[in-house]
């Protein structure tokens, strides 16, 4: 083994903001937003990231208008899934979110067979999906861990099998023993995209709003979550979707920063990556967050985007419409659904109840973008 | 609807013993004993199995005799399942068994999809096995029990699918939303029986083995356990198998007019009943168990056997051979296996490790018969 490999194969280790400050002092911006982030192989990507973010020379609208330039070489230009929340139970206490545990008001509910494969045939027959996103809640107990891999797994391979070209799921942090159980229903060149937003790379952040590992809250485990993807490439799977909650921690430059370094770092592994940066939407009860307005908003989606040519940034249907207007030149995978449990129905709108939903999504409308363009809605 | 479906769609209410035993008194036991139960239709089927239990004028070998010729006239005589462990994690404390959640002595372990799908090749194509019964532990959380009752709905479908004529599943109570999800993976006239043994029917002896419910021990809640079979039968299910854990109470008639009652209710409901009285094995750090001797527990099947003529006991390899031998002609179905998670190879002995199993077996031996004769080893 060589030791390049010997490097790429180790776990995901965050960089040190000063030395990657102290790196970003040297990166000639003008040069890099002028030949590509690939021409300059002795920068770091996120020390040309962090350049960008803060030369406030550059207007965010050139930012943009060179990541949309990068975004628009890559073929196909645009995926799309939609979520599929499975159930809305969840063991942990996240405080933005309205899934938490303790979450009294919540209406709980989970989805078998028979409802998930009518999920699924409504996506693909009515909507004409050929991409499709499983979620859950994290769950502590190994058991219970163990089974909510089984069913997703299931539920993986039963899209497979209907036809459906790209599945992404989200259950939260995954253990070796875990992927296995996962695992066993796919093949390793399947694309199937494991996603784990860390939600925020600050520990002071992380433990603020996803608690304390001694309470038995298992999104708190802030180490098990970063290494996640690691372990689902040991395994031989090769799709990752990291991603920060914008708005959970006040200093954007970090969570760019090491949004970036795990992004390469993944890339580096062999990994097909995309990258999530949704922004954070009304959810019960949730208060200690900070509004990203769209100017600096739309900058980090474009120094993100710039940076990691190669990598696809997901928008959702949790910006309004108008929003997502603007920024879709940036984007490389548009998620539009409702985090509401089972919510799709072939005569009407999606549901996305507060009393059942992890959110409230500003956007309701059904998919009307499709990278197949099978969707009877695809509108390029 | 007529009154009598009135009655018989009741949830199961156990008798007053006091009154059985009063009309035990009335039972002329050598009649019940020449002309069958069925000829008795003014006295209640706990009450002949009393006086037939406490008739010391009657003698075991007569009385054995006695249900053997019943036995015999059921075709077939036999039916064979083998017990599939799917797991070993379980959230109960039951004092007599070594899955209970406190006993950190016990590995861990959970069988995928791959794994039961090639325990159940293994006995499919190598034991000739056309019967299978699928466990678990008991779990607290509704999302654990609802992600089992999915899990193990697969399980059956697959065992189903691949041929299996007779499918067993033994996972604990259930309530109605847990069975909802089960029962999508079958038909209601698939051959897919429910076994919810209650143990013990006294309630004193039942929280001192099971707990208290106020601890968080699911299986501690005895009323949610005695009508899970009701609930079965609700959903449109038709197979049932309750049982009693011998050796848990010492007063073995309350358990014998209790577990006949419990039977005769889920018969007059339409249900398909087996009877499960197994007598208590050695488990890690189990105490506080009656042994009873052959005599005794030979007589009670022989009472149960008698009285109950279309309900099947089930007899199980817990039992040494020997005594497998001598009570093999009160038995409808004969159970042999190992309660070790996916413990069957196709070229060697079941495992039943003291670390990874309920508890140990005193009969490793493969299964040597079947009701269909499709066994290599079919001894009838």
């Amino acid at each position: 083994m060589s030791g390049q490999q010997d490097v790429a194969e180790k776990d995901f280790v965050m960089p040190s903001l000063a030395e990657v400050r102290a790196e970003a002092g040297t990166v000639d911006t003008r040069a890099v937003l002028a030949n590509g982030v690939d021409a300059h192989p002795v920068e770091s990507r996120p020390a040309i990231a962090l350049a960008l973010w803060e030369d406030t020379s550059i207007s965010t609208a050139e930012l943009k208008a060179a990541a949309e330039a990068k975004c628009a070489e890559r073929m196909p230009q645009l995926h799309t899934f939609v979520p599929l929340y499975t159930t809305n139970h969840c063991d942990s206490e996240c405080k933005m979110c309205s899934m938490r545990k303790g979450n009294a008001r919540m209406e709980r509910k989970f989805s078998g067979r028979d409802e998930i494969i009518e999920q699924l045939e409504i996506l693909y027959k009515h909507e004409g999906v050929r991409g499709v996103g499983f979620l859950t809640g994290e769950y502590e107990d190994k058991y219970t861990r163990l089974s909510t891999a089984f069913r997703i797994g299931w539920a993986i391979r039963t899209a497979l099998d209907m036809g459906y070209e790209r599945v992404y799921f989200n259950i939260g942090s995954m253990e070796p023993d875990e992927i296995d159980v996962l695992g066993e229903w796919i093949r390793a060149e399947d694309p199937v995209t494991m996603c784990v937003f860390q939600e925020t790379y600050d520990r002071g952040a992380y433990t603020r709003f996803m608690g304390k590992t001694s309470a038995g809250v298992p999104k708190a485990d802030y180490d098990r979550r970063v290494v996640s993807f690691d372990r689902w490439l040991d395994a031989g799977f090769r799709y990752v979707n990291p991603g920060v909650l914008v708005g959970l921690h006040d200093d954007l430059s970090s969570e760019i920063v090491n949004l970036v370094a795990h992004g390469a770092h993944l890339h580096q592994r062999g990994a097909v990556v995309d990258l999530s940066v949704p922004r954070m939407r009304p959810a019960m009860s949730s208060r200690d967050s900070t509004r990203v307005d769209d100017e600096n908003y739309l900058r980090m989606m474009s120094v993100v985007a710039f940076t990691c040519p190669e990598q696809r940034l997901v928008l959702t249907t949790r910006e309004p419409q108008e929003f997502q207007d603007e920024a879709l030149g940036l984007a490389g995978v548009i998620s539009p659904g409702s985090p509401d449990v089972a919510p799709y129905r072939a005569d009407s709108q999606a549901r996305n109840e507060e009393t059942t939903s992890q959110f409230l999504v500003a956007d309701l409308r059904r998919p009307r973008t499709s990278s197949a363009g099978s969707s009877p809605r695809a509108r390029r």
